[in-house]
């Protein structure tokens, strides 16, 4: 895991979803993002996560708040291809731009969540306005500490 | 809809998974058949209709009641292709027979679907031990309606 | 508890709620009994209990099949009187008969509680159309193997 | 309703539970307060607002955050009690001060929620560490926004 309080790493993304630009943590300085790690075949990902990133997207402001999704596949390659995650974002509604963490080589592991030493999926990202990780979390965080930290960086900012 | 009561329509299935063999309603005569059409990427059948599935397939002696899955595909077929299905499966720890109904020539409409005449996904279909079509229906059927007709049927056998 | 296939003890209730007329094992003699028993303060009772009986109320043809509730008050005495009840059960929407637990003496276990030995709240008890106890369950018992147990009841009537 | 960023009036309370002081707003200065006001036999207060008190006062530091619950009873009085609302406390493991909101003559809505002109149960106030009324709710707030929105009123003190 990237240190607390460390700037975020980068992510790499083969292709945008819901986004007509390559959307960069640099680009996105100067407001909260909230990063959705998920794949679209994780159980606990489609129940919980993904419906939790979309009230994150429905209920703050999109100028103080960027909602992300990251596809960060580690199994089930073939499973999972852009095609599919296409069609799952259509029918589960969802609106926020999704990138497709890159593949390198060999390596089942995507890069972005090599780079963030995920654990698995879900993974919340928490990055700060001046581009600070300041929380990482595999598994559910419930709404309402989610809620709250989430103002928390914004009334930093 | 084919005509409840009347005879129903055996089933084309180009895959089975979680089944060595090739089932047909033939076959299963003398049992009750719980049969659940749904798309692997259809929200209601994967928050609703997959759990029910799971549930009857735990609930009942396996003797009395056969529990199947039938994936008909009518939409984003690229997306729902059986290496899909089959994480979709072991991901959600599905264990009983799931049939892919077949496709024939251009149609986007699965054949099995359309001898049915479903309107949809999900889709659940009661079928008595003597092979006749007792209920179909299109959208949610809740669990003490559907444990009581299951039940009627067994007691009919 | 009181033997699976024994003829069930006639209850014994101090006042009805939502029923003009006293209600009797006896005279419910030839149709199922689904009766729950409950206290309108145990959070089980509340959260699952309650809601399936109000499930099973609509459900079933009140022809075949009785639903009852019995306010077993085994504790906090003061707290549950039938003024309190009686506004739980408006504010619930509660319309099946609720028979209050009669209580004898300085005994803090209501007589009917005590005759079938239950353990706490909330019990279902399932008694066939002949006046035997079927089924007797502490705790909550799932919808689809409860619709399925009122039914085989119904269908050896 | 009081008018929003105003004092927020006192409360009157005519007995506290959990709590072995008499709480008062005053006294609470330089705390957010995040009050609930329930009925213990409203429905939607026992299914939504006070498992949502619960997260609360469990989520946030009580140094900064005071959870209150205000039994602002206004009908089925008799049913209502002091002795009934302990046990419900009891019951369902609240541990977080609940006031008894006054009763004054004959009137039947208590003194507070008649003073902050509250509309029904349950009802939310959000005050913040000055003692002003910040946020005034009818009906359920969702998680999320609560979270940010308590601790906006945290970052402001």
């Amino acid at each position: 895991m990237t240190q607390i309080g460390s700037p975020a790493p980068e992510w790499r993304i083969s292709e945008w979803l819901n986004s007509d630009e390559m959307l960069t943590l640099e680009a996105l300085r100067g407001k909260v993002v909230v990063a959705f790690a998920f794949q679209m075949l994780c159980p606990g990902c489609v129940q919980e996560s993904i419906p939790q990133a979309k009230r994150v997207h429905e209920t703050f402001d999109g100028n103080a708040v960027a909602t992300i999704g990251l596809h960060t596949v580690f199994e089930h390659h073939e499973a999972m291809r852009p095609v599919s995650l296409r069609a799952f974002l259509h029918e589960n509604r969802i609106r926020f731009p999704v990138g497709v963490d890159a593949h390198e080589g060999d390596d089942p592991l995507p890069v972005t969540m090599r780079a963030y030493r995920m654990q698995g999926t879900p993974t919340l990202l928490l990055i700060d306005g001046a581009g600070r990780l300041r929380r990482q979390a595999f598994g559910h965080v419930p709404d309402l500490a989610l809620g709250a930290e989430i103002m928390a960086l914004i009334a930093q900012r």
